[in-house]
């Protein structure tokens, strides 16, 4: 199989499992125990905080460990809900149209419960569209906007946003700034001051460490109310015994994947350009990309998102062609594995006014460490072998 | 090391771990994915969901998983707050002033939105008063009772609550019926017929399982609303990847956990008799049993709580006994771990009715499969020299 899936999740680093299983073995301790089986597993779980904190640039109690990034990104925008913002009567949202589900539907939530909730159409890129979104950060609104929320790289696209100038108008403006890094993480530099972001979404899996463990980094100053409340943990600030092997194997995988993030992204992006050169040579004037590459920092690197308008015999079934990649060997996607079930088009692509019948046909490549030179060919030479199979 | 805190955590069983290795390797791929690398993590994860549910005599259709307990709970109340309930005018939570953090704050946080929260002193074992409860579910409250939640097994004294009772006057009240059965999984049956309850909570590390999954039953009809709000996962029911290695996990050990359960209490409550035996002789007329032992099935067999009142010379010290015990080499706990950083007595015991400073010198013991008669033997003796040290 070849696996060009990575923004769906990534393999499990050897690292990652090896610093896994002393906590999945004899170090099974509570890390809230105050006895010394729940020493070992707290000193392992500050020590995985102290790692993420210096990986992303803030302090090691900005660093709220949760259950994924789905998880993170309901806690964050449950800061609307936090008693503090709603005396302060800042409970309005601004967000845009091309987030992923995990952040769409606390805000339709959000709106369901009677929050101003404004989404912006995004850019055709699937970036944040910047400048509607400060148009919609009007300094009169009433309720005042509490939280602005885009994400740093588009799981469907790869586009990049520019998370800085929206934080830069949030603060302005009194709100509170969030970005979903789920994606850039490993192949984007994140750095908190350079982000200017209050409130980040980091996942595990997406960076070669486990399923089941994710981080919102959460600026001093927020006033977070626990979204999974319960116990304690995490300075009362998400509840719920601490997943020590999974925090451990997350922090490992998210140091690896930071130290190794310049020639990743460097040896990511010329294997991009191969996949483009070759896609262009099967199958030129087929596909639209929709993924930005005239610039360079338009796109994480590691995406590659093409779509095929409806030919001379009509549209084609981009349920077909994924099937015909899987049955071939080659894992890709229509985009977001957490919408996969769905038939469909992507709401991504919609909002970004590609017409439904191209949205349909619409294949996401996502590289990964493991990605080779002839990983990319072959898949090139597949996808062209499954369009003149599956014809339009 | 002595390791009594299996109310805790308990240790990963090797088999849970072997069933969990091949997909922390190989079998990474992300279950909501349509390729070949999803559909088998798809199979693994139904595969699990039919194994919890012939288990707990469910529908696997009625199975929804969960980062663990925490997250089951919250999620469980948040069914006061789908469209449905609301709808019905069927906000009203009634439950118990004995139950975990998980369940209490949620309870508050409801109550903070005005629902109207009615919080039940316990029995004077910790088990849920049931016919206080009762007189709390007025059939012409209003707004009225939405949900009952009540622990199966107390998870500081270990007692029993009715909790088929409750479910009966709920129903008969047009209400849903939650319990956290957290503590009772692998010592006391956990039927759904049986219990009559409709949403169901349970946790994999306390019954041999990972860290970091969980599950919460909900029976068909329940308007259960998303809590982690995001992808299409669990029939849209809890967003977010599927942790497939932890769910793997958390079936084998529940399953297994199962089927050894009648010959585990059996064994538990043997250990326990025999602890209880040797404190009574080592410090007899010293300390107060708050787990029920008068009748079968009072309390599950794992825990034995024990508090030592002011002596002649003043209240002893709790985290003095605390910290002797694990000086010495016993893994013990003054209650939950999930409040163990505070230096407050269990809410627990003081709703009990326990005395402030009884309540402050409290010993948690809870056993599990890996617990020996040495151990309680040692345990015993060991609490004994503490006690004798620290004095009061």
């Amino acid at each position: 199989m070849i696996y060009l899936d990575h923004a769906a999740t990534t393999p499990l680093r050897a690292e990652a499992l090896d610093a896994m299983l002393p906590w999945l073995r004899d170090g099974f301790g509570n890390a809230s125990s105050l006895h010394a089986a729940g020493r070992r597993a707290r000193v392992a779980v500050d020590t995985a905080r102290e790692t993420v904190a210096r990986v992303v640039g803030c302090e090691p109690g900005e660093v709220v460990f949760t259950s994924g990034g789905t998880e993170a990104d309901n806690a964050a925008l449950h800061v609307l809900r936090s008693p503090a913002m709603r005396t302060a009567g800042r409970t309005a949202l601004v967000t845009s149209a091309a987030e992923h589900e995990a952040v769409r539907r606390p805000a339709e939530r959000l709106a369901a419960d009677g929050h101003d909730v404004t989404v912006v159409p995004p850019a055709p890129t699937g970036a944040a569209d910047v400048d509607a979104m400060l148009a919609a950060l009007a300094p009169n609104a009433s309720p005042a906007v509490g939280l602005v929320s885009a994400m740093l790289v588009n799981n469907e696209t790869g586009a990049v946003t520019d998370v800085r100038a929206l934080a830069d108008a949030a603060h302005a403006a009194g709100a509170w700034m969030h970005t979903d890094a789920v994606q850039a993480a490993g192949v984007l530099p994140v750095d908190l001051d350079a982000l200017g972001a209050d409130l980040v979404t980091l996942s595990a899996h997406k960076v070669g460490g486990p399923k089941g463990a994710g981080a919102l980094i959460v600026r001093a100053g927020v006033p977070l109310d626990s979204f999974v409340a319960g116990g304690a943990q995490e300075r009362g600030r998400r509840g719920g015994t601490e997943n020590v092997p999974a925090i451990v194997g997350f922090a490992t995988a998210l140091r690896l994947a930071a130290d190794e993030q310049p020639a990743t992204a460097e040896r990511l992006a010329g294997l991009r350009a191969r996949l483009l050169d070759r896609l262009d040579d099967a199958l030129g004037g087929r596909f639209v990309v929709h993924t930005p590459l005239d610039a360079p920092g338009a796109s994480a690197p590691h995406i590659l998102c093409v779509s095929f308008p409806p030919g001379p015999r009509g549209p084609l079934d981009g349920q077909m062609l994924l099937a015909g990649m899987d049955l071939d060997g080659v894992a890709v996607s229509a985009g977001s594995a957490c919408t996969s079930g769905a038939l469909e088009p992507s709401h991504v692509l919609l909002a970004m006014g590609v017409p439904r019948e191209t949205a349909g046909a619409t294949i996401r490549f996502s590289l990964g460490r493991d990605t080779t030179a002839d990983d990319v060919d072959a898949a090139a030479d597949t996808l062209a072998r499954v369009v003149a199979r599956v014809g339009g």
